[in-house]
């Protein structure tokens, strides 16, 4: 038996090339080696996006075939449509119980992202997120979750949760780690720290090869060098973060060019953008399939949900009969 | 099409009188008019009692057969186990996103009760009741909910889910109306205001007739009234309240008796167990019955979830047509 990866995103847009670094591109790596249900979190998507039902709805599909698109093969992973899995509601509910509001309100990942969507008065989802999180995890008693370093408090949020319920019921449900992401996030083209949807500093998966260099034509690069002959500070350059990312064979080489004023911005950039595209190229192929057969992705969605369906309904079974309400 | 009602009673231990007079008699006099949905609220039960799994269990049974015993129908009324019904838990998390903690927080009900039970730091899942009272309502669309005063808050706090969801994904769920109890409150028989479980001071559906007699034998009188001769004052007398409620008809005589000293408080209470009595005999019958079948009790909750089920289903596809999370 194939030990079991709960992994996923929001539903709240497409893909960008900081998720391909942060988890897509390991996805791809890990499909072979464990069973990997990848949930579209269209409910974690309402816990922000709830007024904004016409973005969650193309992207449960934008987020499918941006998945689809960088090699996860719908044969070896599964896709879960979150919404449509009544165990994740159910567990949710259960677990409520066993977690008090004030644990979540200093939990400090919830902190960081209220005060970044600017909420005051954070509504009761978005305050129990963490507790939806644990039950996404355990409702197909996932070994492992790929996560990085901002997700841990909701990792060990989980587990506390999991523990009290096997203390109140009985050992029902699987205690599970996380697979601590040691990449490091990938700025915007801006230079921002984060590349991000809302930022407008994003380069996406689904970009065609014009908007990949005219974005990398924009990107930031160290301000300091103006003429071609002044010396570069690739530690401070965005372009040069990337070559690292997308790159990395060449990347010492740039790198040493940029500080010797070998090379300059628009040759370096030039050889960025190429790269992607050839990166993006086999993506986009994959891409234009999946978006000319709508129906195979609809398919892929609702037989992946039906499995988890399967898996939910007999943790449910065995989690109701711990907590004693079976009839 | 007859309207719904949608009622039910937590599922912490056996009924009492206090129930049977606030609720019960008006749910026995409402089922022919009304297709009444009674919910063994097993997962609010769990906000309160999850650490006692064993009660709760037993309870599911206990308060089916009281709700029987009292004359409730099961071919006209419909059991529902709340735990068993996934609606409930999926729109109470859909629900979770458009109420704010602050204002759950606020709920004069969930701050009484919070104070009750000797809450300082409360559970996300004792906070969030209302909202997945919420969506007890609303799975069924049901058009009446029998509240007594002290459910006003959640009523309001449901009609306000309802109308947010209606007014973001279009007009989809009714808008649930409370038929507000007249009743006043049973008071214990130790002269508290409130019959409780947890009070030790509640004559229960179950109990027999030596047992009810014995309660209302140590009922709080009268202090005041020492002697037979002493003229008694019936507005502050337990076993009075008692006669106002299971005893009308005789109750302004047994009044005046007692103002006038022309009846003493053994045979006033000797009135009342046998009235009592005489009330629980049929009762005690029907519980004979359904405790020597309890697998019929077992089918009449079974049959009855899974119309509640195939309910749910259908009101949650519009739902998530609504919200735009079908695919």
């Amino acid at each position: 038996m194939k030990k079991r990866i709960l992994t996923g995103d929001r539903t709240t847009g497409k893909l960008h090339l900081g998720h391909f670094i942060g988890s897509l591109q390991n996805r791809v790596k890990l499909q072979d080696e464990y069973d990997t249900l990848i949930l579209l979190a269209d409910v974690q998507a309402l816990t922000t996006h709830f007024s904004n039902p016409q973005l969650i709805n193309a992207s449960i599909y934008d987020v499918a075939i941006d998945n689809l698109s960088v090699g996860l093969n719908p044969e070896k992973v599964t896709f879960v449509q979150q919404s449509q899995v009544s165990a994740i509601a159910e567990l949710t509910v259960f677990y409520s119980m066993l977690v008090s509001v004030n644990s979540l309100r200093h939990n400090p990942t919830i902190k960081t992202e209220a005060k970044q969507y600017g909420y005051d008065d954070l509504t009761y989802g978005f305050l129990g997120y963490p507790v939806s999180q644990a039950a996404d995890i355990t409702f197909c008693n996932a070994d492992l979750v790929p996560v990085g370093d901002d997700q841990l408090p909701h990792m060990e949020q989980a587990r506390k949760i999991v523990r009290r319920f096997n203390d109140l019921y009985g050992e029902t449900i699987k205690v599970p780690k996380e697979l601590l992401s040691d990449t490091p996030r990938l700025p915007g083209i801006d230079g921002n720290s984060k590349m991000g949807k809302s930022l407008g500093n994003a380069i996406y998966l689904s970009d065609d090869k014009d908007t990949v260099i005219a974005k990398i034509k924009s990107a930031l690069t160290d301000k300091n060098r103006i003429a071609i002959s002044d010396q570069g500070n690739p530690d401070i350059c965005t372009v040069s973060l990337y070559h690292n990312a997308f790159n990395c064979e060449e990347y010492p080489n740039i790198c040493d060019m940029c500080r010797k004023a070998k090379i300059g911005c628009v040759a370096c950039k030039k050889a960025l953008y190429t790269k992607l595209n050839a990166i993006l190229n086999p993506f986009r192929e994959r891409r234009a399939y999946y978006e000319h057969h709508k129906s195979e992705v609809r398919d892929i969605i609702v037989s992946g949900t039906n499995r988890a369906n399967a898996i939910g309904l007999d943790t449910m079974l065995k989690v109701k009969e711990s907590m004693k309400i079976s009839i």
